[in-house]
């Protein structure tokens, strides 16, 4: 990305700020920092911020050890700590020399405990909110380049998918782990990086952040995948649920809800909608069939940088659909003990409506 | 981990509070969750919490799709929450229900912002410290499960590392991320799940957090490799560097000084001593040969669940020495531009001094 393109989102957010009366932004190793600079190491214990002030040079203050990483991004001032000096300390004097204003301090959301208590010691006097509405609203409309990646991204783990389920009864008897392990290899032969896959064998279905495990692959059960990774930084993430050896009438009742009730969503994921009518629109068709009290989750959530980032497709949410949103439809159905069955795929809003980010189809596969 | 190993491990965390008088500790998805719970799940923005009282029956605060997970924990209350409800406001009310002192409430140091500022303003009557101090000691000896897994970790990362420099040449020409993804698959197959690892050829070495990338392996010049990772959790660690070819007489200089500096920290790596001892042993050797200025970090540090936890072996540490403890010792120098060396090994202090837990060879290995 350029350099030009980092220092116009960083106005952006200083125009924001100006707009709430807030002087100092600071951000450590994050997605924010990551969209506003680029830099994609992850945070450690030490010390590592972006100080962006309303007004003014901004500055990054960095560990020695970081000094040519900092010294790469697209911020001229560089500000360095050794080990054994107090990193809290350099910043306030620093700051204080700039003669920038902290009444308010907004800090990045995930800057964690071991620095936001040090940092509300040394600026006592400040008073501290998040960073996220400065940053969130920017992010929630992807860019050209962005959309790009979250599409080839996509298209990559469609691929990955295909080839595997292509191996058909190949899986019988393999395990979940197996199933993760060979889907990341695929998607990252391909340039995705998956995170951590999850992968659910019959009953495993029902939980839905399930940690994928020893469980086998069984001929007269569901599979459930929900997977994705990222491609330079920016993520995809995708559902299926296959059925192997002809799945009996409840199953296949529960899997055409769930799909009905997906292809509702995405026909209402249209600027005009509000995110609320998207997980309404799948919310209604699962409560007609009686599953409601088994769709326990919101119907999608933002994408991009961050696996969850952005637009809430929930109950009730009333943010408008605009062109630029990604984010993902995902309705499913859960009978603890039994079964579990999620459909989900990424769109991007464009003008007209959504544009399905994933070719992989949605109807139900028999594997057998 | 048994049921009693982890209760025995919140009790003792309990006794510290009440000596600190702090009334409650809440700690999110992090290594000291998993410490205390056995708890793996990485953290998102749904809040997910552990409250434990020093006085009192803990509880989890959990997002209702993380029910299944959260009921297998060892704390027998368990209290969910659904989209759309204020976690915050629930946590507050559960607490003034059992009535416990909140007066001073220690945070895990790794809860984000976007937690740790509601969590402020719910209780703004309440002072906020850091948790570490209640864990860290406890963490910083560890016992004997732990320690054996640290060990095996360490056997494997050793055997990767001998099996891919056993194919000498056929490195060269090929890239950092080559050999990265080699050295990742060789660990994975033995069951440690490699982190980030540093791949730095020729100039990149002399950067100590190099990011791996496309950089190629050249005759002349020389191959760090900083590699790890986790087995069930717990961490290794270990860097050696390489030359391909023939190393010219400054390389071997550098390179025996390390050498020197590491030996030197390993003999002073023993109870009776501080771990500053360790790292001025290392620092002397590397500034009477005159690298001073170009060892830019501390000679090692902690570590167990997390990469970098407990132990800092560093200048002027007065922390002494005790059995049970883990550590890395790694000095290096860099030359900007042009190389650098490191050679790091973990060390677990035994009554007597070090048990070193690689057997990879450290003498200058030169491959052609």
């Amino acid at each position: 990305m350029e350099y030009t393109v980092y220092r116009s989102r960083m106005d952006r957010v200083r125009d924001e700020m100006k707009k709430q009366g807030i002087g100092l932004f600071l951000a450590g190793p994050s997605s924010n920092l990551f969209y506003l600079t680029g830099y994609a190491v992850n945070g450690d214990e030490r010390l590592f911020l972006l100080a962006l002030p309303a007004e003014g040079e901004p500055f990054i203050l960095a560990n020695v050890l970081y000094r040519d990483q900092a010294a790469g991004l697209p911020v001229e001032e560089l500000v360095c700590w050794k080990d054994g000096e107090d990193p809290f300390a350099l910043l306030k004097r620093e700051i204080e020399g700039r003669r920038w204003p902290v009444n308010r301090i907004a800090l990045e959301a995930q800057i964690p405990a071991l620095f936001s208590l040090p940092l509300a010691e040394q600026f006592s006097h400040s008073g501290f909110t998040l960073g996220s509405p400065l940053t969130d609203p920017l992010r929630l409309r992807k860019d050209k380049v962005e959309l790009d990646l979250i599409r080839r991204a996509s298209g990559i783990a469609d691929q990955a998918l295909t080839a595997l389920i292509n191996r058909g009864r190949y899986w019988l008897g393999k395990t979940e782990a197996q199933f993760r392990d060979a889907l990341v290899a695929e998607m990252g032969a391909a340039g995705v990086k998956a995170w951590d896959l999850i992968v659910a064998a019959g009953a495993n279905g029902a939980v839905p952040h399930h940690v994928t495990g020893q469980s086998l692959i069984e001929a007269g059960k569901g599979l459930l995948v929900d997977f994705g990774g990222a491609l330079e930084g920016y993520n995809t993430d995708c559902t299926r649920t296959f059925h192997f050896g002809r799945p009996d009438a409840e199953f296949e009742k529960i899997y055409n809800t769930v799909l009905e009730a997906h292809l509702a969503a995405e026909a209402a994921a249209r600027p005009g909608n509000v995110l609320g009518d998207v997980d309404l629109a799948a919310r209604s068709v699962i409560e007609k069939a009686g599953y409601g009290p088994y769709f326990t989750h919101r119907t999608g959530h933002g994408l991009g940088i961050d696996i969850h980032e952005g637009a809430s497709v929930a109950r009730g949410e009333t943010t408008p659909i605009v062109p630029g949103m990604v984010f993902s439809i995902e309705p499913g159905i859960y009978l603890s003990g039994r079964l579990g069955v999620r459909i989900e795929n990424l769109v991007a809003i464009g003008p007209e409506g959504p544009e399905v980010l994933h070719r992989f189809p949605r109807n139900l596969m028999v594997i057998d």
